[in-house]
């Protein structure tokens, strides 16, 4: 299958450690790159990756909190000393503008690439990227300022030919398409092939939801539905969450809750804050509610 | 002694690598921290030092490239987090106010403790900072940009006293410190003790010069005439003097020579660009003309 990879460049919160930056990930779609998020360091950590930077087709900023941010202008500097010449896109909130953009014309005035700043109403979804194999639509999110996630989604695909039943019943080329697309096939003696005997059927479709910053927000589910993996801050444990109310975060249980209620296969967590020393006893109180879930690491990848 | 001791938090030019952070120092004097511009990442790499963060008096700015300046809000933000309530001021060319004001504005709204940009004017040296043991003055560079290195000196300490000599001749207390200040003592037979019997000398006058990013610039030597120890940038190889001077910097040669010129006691070189894999052929390169060079390396410490 081609590559449905999220690479974790940080998951702390807003102080970054030695041992965590603050929120970065990279989704490698099809060798299609997506940061999501850009906190200060991003680009170090992306360039550990080892990824094509080149293939970076835009940036998804959840919100413009500086722990989410930070490392916008340097990333965008060092992809112009690269010497991209693509367009990049980057999407946020309202402000992304006002303060970016004077930030980007003093230091990247020399850029050899365009950058280019899309401000995204963050009340209702909207899609924001779409090609033949991928859409990118956002999610409103509920924090102390106008927030969104984003899902990443692919598009179905179409059945894989059974190449030995082809040979075997000497289909020419010109009518693969047809059967790709359901047709059943009529042999010269008039026999009938039905479809499901020349092909295998298509991939899953493969989907990411990350959704940070954010309380406890079941308004998300219907959005994130049944999604093969879901990131989810936890900033808190639970023995927090009235500061997880009052900072608008959410607790590990509230992650794993979400997860289970919209019935999403896999939950990773994330967005911890620096007061814990390990994070084991949010893993644990996630489990609770939805066993299949992981803790997120700086430098992990993990393949949908 | 007290320490003055200096910290290189990043040594690389304008790409940052997973090995090399672009330019930051913090120069520790006297349990007093100063940061010498302040690259993307240096607030992590600030807190591997150990050093107490609220011991930060002031943040000296070359100038106003990104490689220099782009982890300066995040610094900012993250100070506000750990409850920093000092004031702290911040110093660099022009367009630092116009460039940085809106960006704290916005990050640091919340800020529990006030940021004071100061604007240096940059041809003509200016003392920025002076407390009862140190002296801080800019050093103008030549760059693309306006830019400024800084000159860190101690002011002369007064000599020590010989406590064996004190207790011989029985000195009450109270004439310590007109012997500190060059006294002779006159014993009650009357008998004249020089000065020079009741005290050592005093300790050295520590001093650090930080040049970067500057061409090749003599105009520089009398302002750092017999430092301590200076940094000079040193970019290029001097296969690579032309592209030196285009861009306006200085080759590993060039640093040597304004070190063997203005006669400082010790060089180290850095901002090497990230073409160069090994930075041994620059240190080979500048130890011919000034033999007690040394290259700066991320996470080094060098004890005055």
């Amino acid at each position: 299958m081609l590559p449905f990879d999220i690479h974790i460049l940080g998951c702390g919160a807003a102080l970054p450690t030695p041992r965590r930056l603050s929120s970065a990930q990279v989704v490698n779609i099809r060798q299609k790159l997506f940061l999501l998020d850009c906190a200060e360091g991003a680009q170090m950590a992306l360039r550990r990756t080892h990824l094509n930077l080149s293939r970076l087709q835009a940036i998804l900023l959840t919100h413009l909190h500086g722990d989410h941010a930070f490392g916008l202008i340097g990333l965008l500097s060092t992809l112009g000393l690269l010497g991209r010449n693509q367009e990049l896109h980057i999407y946020g909130p309202k402000d992304l503008q006002r303060i970016f953009q004077p930030q980007i014309d003093y230091f990247c005035a020399d850029s050899p690439y365009p950058i280019i700043l899309h401000e995204i109403e963050t009340k209702t979804p909207q899609t924001i990227y779409e090609d033949r194999s991928l859409s990118i639509t956002t999610i409103p999110l509920h924090h102390r300022i106008p927030c969104q996630g984003y899902l990443l989604r692919e598009k179905p695909t179409l059945p894989h030919i059974r190449r030995e039943a082809i040979d075997y019943y000497q289909i020419p080329i010109s009518q693969i398409n047809n059967i790709k697309a359901g047709m059943d096939w009529v042999t010269p003696d008039g026999e009938t092939i039905p479809n499901q005997r020349l092909t295998t059927p298509s991939d899953p479709v493969r989907s990411y939801a990350y959704c940070t910053d954010t309380s406890y927000f079941p308004d998300i589910i219907p959005h994130i539905q049944g999604v093969t993996c879901l990131y989810h801050e936890a900033t808190f444990a639970q023995e927090h969450a009235l500061l997880a109310k009052q900072t608008h975060h959410s607790t590990a249980a509230q992650a794993a809750q979400i997860a289970r209620d919209a019935g999403v296969q896999k939950l990773i967590i994330g967005h911890f804050s620096s007061r814990y020393k390990t994070e084991a006893p949010l893993l644990e109180e996630a489990q609770q509610f939805f066993p299949n879930t992981i803790l997120a690491q700086d430098g992990m990848t993990i393949q949908l």
